[in-house]
């Protein structure tokens, strides 16, 4: 037989020696936890028995290797574990791949932690307003940012559009779409952001305030771009994704767009079960905080301590901390937690997170009185009173 | 202010009556199940309290239906909820959001089931060649068929060429990529893949046998669907997909496209966490049969109890019932269980499977000595002696 050309690279003139690390946390007795450090370093790359991997790079440099094992508490380890930047190059996909692939389907380990090298983390956007950019747009310099979501599902666009005017009337920074409104028949995308950007618009005009109607653009694969777009021409501030549904490249796409070049944030839909089993999956902060803000989230959703979820303050303030961290010279994201929020919450939330997150609140403007605007224009005012 | 004219619809006159049916495993004692129950029908439709809901088709059609509720064993319960089929409309990623979107972060929630009408299952292909389909393409009407993975993860293209070649040589029908095999720089897609197409075509061109190659094209949103195209012109005779990674619609994508039109299998890396927490996520046969199908898997890899992972026997048997059950006119799909497989297994398996599954074999093809064509050509054998 005869095979093509074969190309001038070799392995080793492939591999430059940089590599990214991941700090999983491992459930069980210390000789176990070391096992499974071992078996994640060769599951995550060759997938192949130890001895059956060739000596020479790829046995030195392509399996994971064990940077650091450690006691984590009650019958847990932490293992640091690195990998060779070459395995996952400028792919967000494959970067999860490695990170997190095979080894999803073994209980009892959880990713912690990235450590990646500027190799990697030049190759991201991320956010591309962060949250100075988002301030700045918003015309907010100090204050928590405010947020709610259009809603109920089957409410026509002319509907939402009056329920978006009220709220930007009462000085809601983003009003967005509720993660469950797409582009259904009852509703459809393009009249829905026609009249609620107008809607956004004309309560700006009274207020001269800067507020921003975010349509959300989850959707089929080979429709999310093409409504972002749209979305964009039609004058929306700012988009929603929900990334666990589309794929989190897609946000990526998105940020990485510049005929689109709009804010983004995040909605966890769907990705409940890689937080909420304790022993599994990923921390709250290496999730809804350094993995969003990598693909370019530049507001992160998720559930907040003591609303009608289950996470934790403890939980909560790790993402608020992983908006911030440095990461390469990626942008700082907001931490927008909602999930059952009130006004009577506000005070609270100032204290774990201080200035610097989107207060989400839905059905909680809505419990106030049948006056909209009055009851936004209550709860920016508790924002602004810190 | 100005709106934009209203648009002709109402809700009432864009509902049809017709429904799709999710059943739910609760966890907890009856009543805490019952309130959990009716939290789904608000949470994953208008995400709002009760009281906040306007009367009428909103309240009547658009949140979920309580269609039925039973015991499901110890400290566990069984609702059946319905969705409007307008929620959701011909958008798979939207589906999902309906189904198991906020209530993913809610723990003791578990997707067991769903019931769709044709309204829904109509719009989607489905697997394009499905068992008797990739059966004819393989030309092996009886026995069930081997796939192998390339591997490991730093060999050159022309070094996995030359592992195709032994394996196809061997009869092995199916010869894939290991899911971590990307577009990396030490094994660039396009080289490998013209390399493997080749190589299994010399192959076939001594054996007489139809085997083919199945390059990864698991990959960032932007490129996947190109390298799938590519590879189709290459030659490539199926194509493999992480769809945890990639997000679930880029299988129906692919599985869409009538410029690739090949056969596609579906690989679980990233998206253990939805079947590994017992209480939460999904049950093993809905996602690895039935979503897997409906978005187009014409196999659909998942690891095999007894192997390397923590799959049972039954959950194994609910995913092989799942790709085989009435889903529309959806062709039937084949289990491809995996993970950690030796020769020794295969009378076992094919007690639980009968003869409609693919045998994944990776490193234990290469565990029998040095000559991979003859290890591959006792598992065939075996395969065939049922």
């Amino acid at each position: 037989m005869e095979f093509a050309q074969d190309s001038d690279n070799t392995l080793s003139a492939s591999l430059h020696g940089e590599r990214f690390s991941v700090s999983y946390l491992l459930r069980g007795p210390e000789d176990e936890a070391r096992a499974m450090a071992t078996d994640i370093c060769f599951e995550q790359t060759v997938e192949f028995p130890g001895d059956l991997v060739p000596v020479g790079p790829i046995r030195e440099d392509i399996v994971g290797h064990i940077e650091a094992f450690e006691p984590a508490g009650s019958n847990r380890f932490r293992a640091t574990i690195s990998y060779a930047v070459e395995t996952v190059q400028e792919d967000l996909v494959q970067f999860l791949n490695v990170v997190y692939g095979n080894i999803s389907i073994k209980p009892g380990i959880r990713v912690e932690h990235f450590e990646l090298p500027e190799s990697i983390t030049s190759k991201y956007r991320g956010p591309r307003f962060g949250r100075a950019g988002l301030r700045s747009l918003l015309g907010q310099a100090e204050r928590p940012l405010s947020c709610t979501a259009l809603k109920p599902m089957g409410l026509s666009p002319r509907e939402l559009a009056e329920q978006a005017y009220q709220f930007a009337l009462g000085g809601i920074d983003i009003v967005k779409d509720d993660h469950g409104i797409a582009d259904q028949v009852f509703c459809p995308f393009e009249e829905r952001v026609e009249r609620c950007v107008q809607a956004v618009a004309a309560a700006n005009a009274k207020t001269g305030f800067r507020s921003i109607y975010m349509p959300n653009v989850t959707a089929r694969m080979d429709r999310m771009q093409s409504l972002a777009r749209r979305a964009k021409e039609l004058g929306a501030g700012a988009l929603l994704l929900c990334p666990a549904l589309t794929g989190i490249d897609a946000l990526r796409v998105l940020a990485d767009d510049d005929d689109i070049g709009l804010p983004l944030m995040a909605h966890p839909s769907f990705g409940g079960t890689l937080v909420t089993s304790k022993e599994s999956g990923m921390e709250h902060g290496a999730l809804y905080g350094t993995l969003m803000r990598l693909a370019g989230a530049d507001a992160s959703v998720y559930p907040n301590f003591g609303g009608r979820f289950s996470f934790t303050r403890e939980e909560c303030a790790d993402i608020a901390r992983a908006t911030d961290e440095r990461l390469g010279s990626l942008r700082p994201s907001f931490p927008a937690p909602g999930g059952g929020m009130t006004p009577s919450r506000i005070a609270e939330m100032l204290g774990v997170y201080g200035r610097n997150f989107i207060l989400l609140i839905g059905a909680g403007l809505h419990t106030g009185g049948v006056d909209l605007a009055a009851n936004a224009r209550r709860v920016v005012e508790l924002l602004g009173a810190v």
